[in-house]
């Protein structure tokens, strides 16, 4: 089956070689085609036709706070750092996102990763001095001890646990009523992410993963997810849940997870939405 | 085919629920089975077995300073942050490194992201302040704005092109002469590791990407890349180099590359050693 994960399907071309190019930067801003992204924090705001809204470059957009994100059909694309105003999001924006074509999600998603990376870092983590946008706004530089930064993508491995039939679900506390997801977790600094898989579902699991399979991959912009999703047999099924992490875990079957996907009124429990990585890693084992 | 991609297969029990129990933390800094990575900056020292070398906890070891690497069968395994001496290390400790087993140099491997992750980000990103360590050396916490901070791994793509039954390899200037490798490049906000791959094969070598299938992967500590190793057909072998990211790119067949992993006297080329998964995933490749 083909999959499309959630946040892919983007068409800008990011046009790498221009972001070190000062004078094409300059040029792109002053283009009459050029269009800076309409955000309020890191929200989109919608334009006239219902998509994601933009604005001209104005004088008050400044170059030092104009981050190039890339071409659309040759026109230059941007998005702003605004010196005030609010800087934090909602996930409410799931919402209008559903209802946007793949590729407006997807450009939507590298920009407010990019945005809120900026905010969280003004300052150079090795010297403590405030640091510059630089290359076209996919880095910042310090100015004191010459450090460079470059906007940070943390690796998520998104795993089913498969034995027999089934595989695994967990609920962490937080999520809405009668929500299951796959289990998860951040890939730590000396880990292959088979190797990540294997300890995550020990340790909020109790299983023993026997291999990994790599399924599919995509972009979490809340805030910079690397979302990499593998299905895992399991040599038992028996569950020792760790209460830190989970609130329960359960085994569904094939059928019920494919009930569960129909939206079927009776089905024993709801997904994450379609633009989740485990609705999708759901779909990929369902059609097996 | 069997792979076993360098720096996988650590057997060291993370322990990451010790992290956080302080009194656990003190009571396995007092364990008589303690024991502390030697090194030297960044680089190990052996031990009197040729292994890598350890060395009790002591009384300079203060709390702050020791991070919790987890349990080699039962028994505490820190490293130390060193309040001055070198913060650097050598390329060349992969000729070291190449004589260990498996479980020792994944060991190292985690170590050496993880201490090299403190010396670089002793301020925070988000307000300048200094940092301290919490959760037994896999953070990084700021009294100042509260701002926690987690040790970063960099996910980058590295991809064989495939074109009929050839691959492509390239050459960046600063390599070993006659040394070739797989193109490569970070994943940014945004993108799949799938997209990912596409858009570093269009950029670097102007050919594009029909699919993409992913092989392995494996942690790589300079200073803490998460390197994915995929195959991408794409339609064409036509190379339109990008002269600031590769100095030459050829294909080379299925027998050349075999010939390359015998180390034939005659070979082509030659390739990165062992331990990069460049080597790894021609193997794979080679294999097929």
């Amino acid at each position: 089956m083909t999959l499309n994960p959630g946040f892919t399907g983007g068409t800008l071309d990011r046009a790498d070689h221009l972001r070190t190019d000062d004078a094409a930067l300059s040029a792109m801003r002053a283009d009459a085609s050029a269009r800076v992204l309409l955000l309020e924090g890191l929200d989109p705001l919608t334009g006239e036709d219902g998509g994601i809204g933009w604005r001209p470059v104005v004088a008050a957009d400044t170059a030092k706070d104009l981050l190039f994100l890339g071409l659309d059909a040759g026109e230059p694309r941007f998005a702003a750092l605004e010196p005030s105003g609010p800087r934090s999001g909602s996930m409410a924006v799931l919402q209008l996102l559903h209802r946007l074509p793949a590729a407006q999600v997807a450009l939507y998603a590298a920009a407010r990763s990019l945005v809120d990376w900026h905010y969280r870092h003004g300052f150079c983590a090795r010297c403590g001095a405030s640091t510059v946008v630089f290359r076209g706004g996919w880095g910042r530089r310090c100015d004191s001890c010459k450090a460079e930064h470059f906007p940070r993508v943390d690796p998520v491995v998104i795993m089913l646990a498969e034995h027999g039939d089934r595989v695994l679900l967990g609920r962490q506390p937080q999520f809405p009523p009668r929500m299951y997801s796959a289990l998860a977790g951040f890939i730590e600094p000396g880990e292959s992410l088979e190797e990540a898989v294997a300890r995550e579902l020990h340790e909020e699991a109790g299983v023993r993963a026997l291999s990994v399979r790599y399924v599919l991959s995509q972009p979490w912009p809340f805030p910079s997810s690397l979302m990499i999703g593998c299905i895992a047999p399991v040599e038992h099924d028996l569950i020792r849940l760790d209460t830190n992490e989970l609130q329960d875990a359960i085994w569904l079957s094939r059928e019920e997870v494919r009930a569960v996907l129909r939206g079927e009124p009776g089905a024993r429990i709801m997904t994450p939405p379609p633009l989740a990585i485990a609705h999708s890693l759901l779909q990929a084992w369902a059609a097996d």
